[in-house]
C-alpha cells in the first residue's frame, strides 16, 4: 500500500500541562511544516533527530501564532518509518487548537485514531500483535500490564508466533512432497511425522494459552463487587481500599478521576471495582434480593467480597447470600474484630474454606494486608512471579490461537486415521493462517480498520 | 541565587494519549538520565537538540521500564537556561509512573508546580511578567486571550514597563543631584521637571491600565448570568450557546468536559457561564426573588442575559427583575419571536436602550448572530480590533500598576507644592519599585513563592 498523504494529530493528553506535544507524519511533513514555522534554521536542512527552536506563523498574515520545540525525524528512522515533525506547544486547549488550525490549512490532514501506529504496521516497522500492544501499553492499569505489553511491543509474541509457523511451514512442505507425488499414500511414517508437528505446535499454543486467563486479568481488571448486609463496613471497606492503593496512582500529579476511579491497584493485581453508582446499587444487593438487576451484579463479577459484621449474629439475609454466591470467586471479610465477636462461625465455614476468610477490621485498619494477600493468592497462586512468561492478554490473539489449535487437532485425528492427505493440508494451511492473522500477515484491511479504530487520537 | 539540583516533572496531560513527556533540567540532568538510559549513544556525548532513541531501564535489576525518545538540550540553549532532557514516554498513567519512579530514584526530585519557569525567570531568560504570561499561556480561554499572553511571554510589557522606569531613574538622577547640593532648593526649574516627568510616566501607566479591564476579561472570562421567568427558553438558549461555541473548542480531541463545560467562546470573547448547579439556580431567579442567593448571583455576575418570552404579555415579576438590575451591562433577549407578539416593548424600552435588546427565536435558531454581536459590541466597543495594544490582565499587575500611580501622584504634588526635594525622591523612588516589581526586578522571595505556586506542575 502506496501512503502518499500527510497526516497531524494532537499527540499527548489535552488539559492544562506544561507542554502538549503534536505529531506530523508523511512524506511531505517537513517541507508542509516549514512553510509555518520560523526560525533560525529550514527544517529541510536540518538533520534527522534535531530540535529547533520558533514560532509557529500564520502564513497568509505572518502573525505569530505559537512559540514552539521542533523535533525533526527523518524516514525511515521514525514511529512510523516515515518522515516525522513533532512540534511541542504550551499546553492548553487553545494552543494546540491554533497550531492544529493552521497545520491543517496545509496540506496535511488529521489523522484518524491510531493512524501512526497504522502506518508502521503498514511500513513494516512493527507487526499487528505488536501495534495492538501499543494500545495495551497506554491502557495499561497496573505495572504488570505494563511489561507485559512491553515485552509484546518489543516482539515477544510475535517471536514465538513466527516460530510456530515455521513449524508448521516445514510440515506442510513436508505434506507437499506426498501431494506432488500422489502415488504415495499417506504412510505411517508420513503419518506420524504430522502428528508429531501438530502435537509440538499444539503444546505450544497450550502454553500460550495458559497465560491468557492471567494475562486478560491484568489488561481488563478484575471485576470486583464488594456485597453484604447494611452497614457491615462495605463503604468503609472501599474507601480504604481505595484509598492505600490509590495512593499509587495519585502520584501522578493531574491524573483525572476518570482513570483512576474504577480501577485499584492490589499487589499489582488491578481490580476493577464497579463505579460509585454500581457500587452504590450493590452495596444494597441485600435489601434488593430478588431484584434482577442486583443478581446481574453480583454474576458479572470475577471476585466477590462478601463482609460480614462479626459483632453481630449471622442474619437470615446473609444465609441467602451465602447460598446465592456458593461456587463463586470468594473472599469472605469478618469486619468488627475489634468488638467481641457474636457470629457464629461454624455456620460460615459450612460454606467458605478457612483460606478464603480473613479477620479484619477496617475501623482499625487490621487486616488490610491479610485481604490484600487472599487476593493475590486467589488469582495468581504464585505463578506470576516468573517475569520469563510471554503473555496472552487480547481477546483477538485467544480466538486465534485456540481456533488454530482446533485446526491442528484436526489435522492430528485426520492423521492418525490416514485420511487423504491433501485434507490434512488444508487444516494446517488453516492453522498457520490463524496464527498469522494474530501477527497480521493474513490480516484483511477490515480487520486492520477494527482494530486501528480502538486507539485514541494522535497514536 | 545558585541552583544546585536537578528536577523532574511530567510535563503533558496525564491521560490516555499517544505519548506523555517528562521534563528533566539541572546541571545533573544529563548524567543521571544516563545511567538509566540505554541506546546505542551516551547522552554525555549527544550535541545539544539532538534526539535519541532507546530505553529507561531499572540500573538495579537492568530491567527495560519503558521504551522512549530523549532529547537533550545543553546549557543555555533551554528553556530554564540549564542542561534539559526531555524523555517522551507512551500515554498513561502507568508510564508516567514507571519512568517517573526511576528517575526519582536517582539523584534528581520532583519539581515544584512552576519550577521550570521560576529557574528561567532566576536564572534570566524570562522576567516575572513573562513568565506570569506563561500560566495564562496555558490557562487562556479564548484565541485573543492567547495571543495576548503570547505577546506578554516575547516581553511586550515588560518592555513597556522597563521605558517608564528608565525615565523615572533619569528623573532620580536630577533629584540626587539636588539632594547632593542641599544649598539648592527646589526650583521652579526642578518642579517642573520632576512634573512633567511623573505626568509622562504616569500617562504611560494609565494607557496600559485602560486595557486592563479588556485584559482581565479576556483573560477570566465574562461571568455570565442567564435569568428571566420560567420557560421563556433560558435552558434552550444556554444549550445553543454552548453548542454553538463549544465546538470551537471540541474540535481538539480528548478535551476534558473540566476545561470547556463553564466557558463559551464568543468572537473570541469568553464568557464564563455559572456551572451547571450555578444556571440551574439562576434559572428559577424570579421564584427566589427575594432569596439572598439568586440575588447574589446576579449581582455576580458581569453581563446579564435576560430573556423574555415575547408571545407572553410582561408578568409582574419581570418588572420586579427589570428593577433589579437596572444599570448593569444587560443584553436583553425577546425570544420565541416566531410566535405572535404580545409582549409590551414601552415597558421593556423605559429600562433598556434599543441597542442592548436582541430579537431571537432560540428554537428556530434565530438572531444568534445579533446575540452575538451585542455581546462583543457591549464589551469591547470595536477597540480590540488593533493588535497592537499591550493588555494588562493580571490583578497583580493592574494593582502593582495603580500604587505607581499614586506614588506618582503623590510626587507630583508634592513637586507642585515644593515640598523638600528628599521627600519627593522617596515617592518616585517607591513608583519605580512598585513597576520593577511587575518585571520581578525587586520581588521579595514569599512573592515569588506565591506566583510560582500558581503553576501547575511539570512548567
Amino acid at each position: 500500500m502506496l501512503i502518499s498523504d500527510t497526516i497531524a494529530a494532537i499527540a499527548t493528553a489535552v488539559g492544562e500541562a506544561g507542554i502538549a506535544v503534536i505529531r506530523v507524519s508523511g512524506p511531505e511533513a517537513i517541507p508542509e511544516v516549514d512553510r509555518i514555522f520560523k526560525s533560525r534554521i529550514k527544517l529541510s536542512d536540518a538533520e534527522s533527530h534535531t530540535v529547533h527552536y520558533g514560532h509557529i506563523i500564520n502564513p497568509q498574515t505572518k502573525e505569530e501564532v505559537e512559540e514552539v520545540l521542533v523535533s525533526v525525524m527523518r524516514a525511515p528512522r521514525s514511529f512510523t518509518m516515515e518522515n516525522v515533525v513533532e512540534v511541542s506547544v504550551h499546553g492548553g486547549v487553545i494552543s494546540v487548537t491554533r497550531v492544529m488550525g493552521i497545520l491543517l490549512q496545509q496540506n496535511i490532514r488529521l489523522a484518524e485514531p491510531g493512524e501512526f501506529t497504522k502506518r508502521a504496521f503498514l511500513n513494516g516497522r512493527i507487526d499487528l500483535s505488536q501495534a495492538e500492544a501499543v494500545i495495551d501499553l497506554i491502557r495499561s492499569k497496573s505495572d504488570r500490564a505494563f511489561s507485559i505489553a512491553l515485552k509484546q511491543v518489543k516482539g515477544d509474541l510475535s517471536q514465538q508466533i513466527k516460530k510456530q509457523r515455521f513449524t508448521l511451514i516445514e510440515t506442510m512442505a513436508h505434506i507437499e512432497v506426498n501431494i506432488d507425488y500422489p502415488e504415495h499414500d499417506v504412510d505411517s511414517l508420513t503419518s506420524s511425522f504430522i502428528k508429531d508437528k501438530c502435537g509440538e505446535v499444539m503444546e505450544g499454543i497450550t502454553k500460550l494459552l495458559k497465560t491468557a486467563e492471567e494475562g486478560k486479568i491484568l489488561r481488563e481488571g478484575i471485576t470486583t463487587a464488594i456485597i453484604g448486609r447494611p452497614n457491615v463496613g462495605k463503604s468503609s471497606l472501599l474507601n480504604t481500599l481505595a484509598h492505600d492503593n490509590k495512593a499509587i496512582v495519585t502520584d501522578v500529579p493531574g491524573t483525572t478521576r476518570d482513570v483512576i476511579e474504577e480501577f485499584v491497584t492490589i499487589n499489582n493485581i488491578p481490580l476493577k471495582l464497579l463505579d460509585t453508582a454500581g457500587i452504590r446499587e450493590t452495596l444494597d444487593v441485600v435489601e434488593k434480593i430478588g431484584v434482577e438487576r442486583s443478581k446481574n451484579a453480583v454474576n458479572e463479577a470475577d471476585l466477590i467480597l462478601l463482609v460480614f459484621d462479626a459483632s453481630q449474629p449471622l442474619h437470615e439475609d446473609e444465609l441467602v447470600l451465602m447460598e446465592q454466591i456458593r461456587g463463586r470467586q470468594c473472599i469472605v471479610i469478618m469486619n468488627k474484630i475489634d468488638l467481641p465477636s457474636m457470629i457464629d462461625m461454624d455456620v460460615i465455614k459450612r460454606y467458605f474454606n478457612e483460606e478464603s476468610i480473613v479477620q479484619m477490621s477496617v475501623k482499625a485498619q487490621e487486616g488490610i494486608d491479610a485481604l490484600e494477600d487472599a487476593i493475590s493468592r486467589l488469582f495468581f497462586s504464585g505463578s506470576l512471579e516468573s517475569n520469563d512468561l510471554t503473555y496472552v492478554s487480547n481477546v483477538r490473539h485467544i480466538a486465534l490461537l485456540n481456533k488454530a489449535k482446533q485446526s491442528l487437532q484436526d489435522a492430528y485425528d485426520a492423521a492418525d486415521q490416514y485420511i487423504p492427505i491433501d485434507m490434512i493440508q488444508i487444516d494446517v494451511r488453516l492453522a498457520w493462517e490463524q496464527l498469522g492473522e494474530i501477527i497480521g500477515d493474513t490480516a484483511g484491511d477490515s480487520l486492520l480498520d477494527q482494530i486501528f479504530s480502538q486507539f485514541c487520537l494522535g497514536k
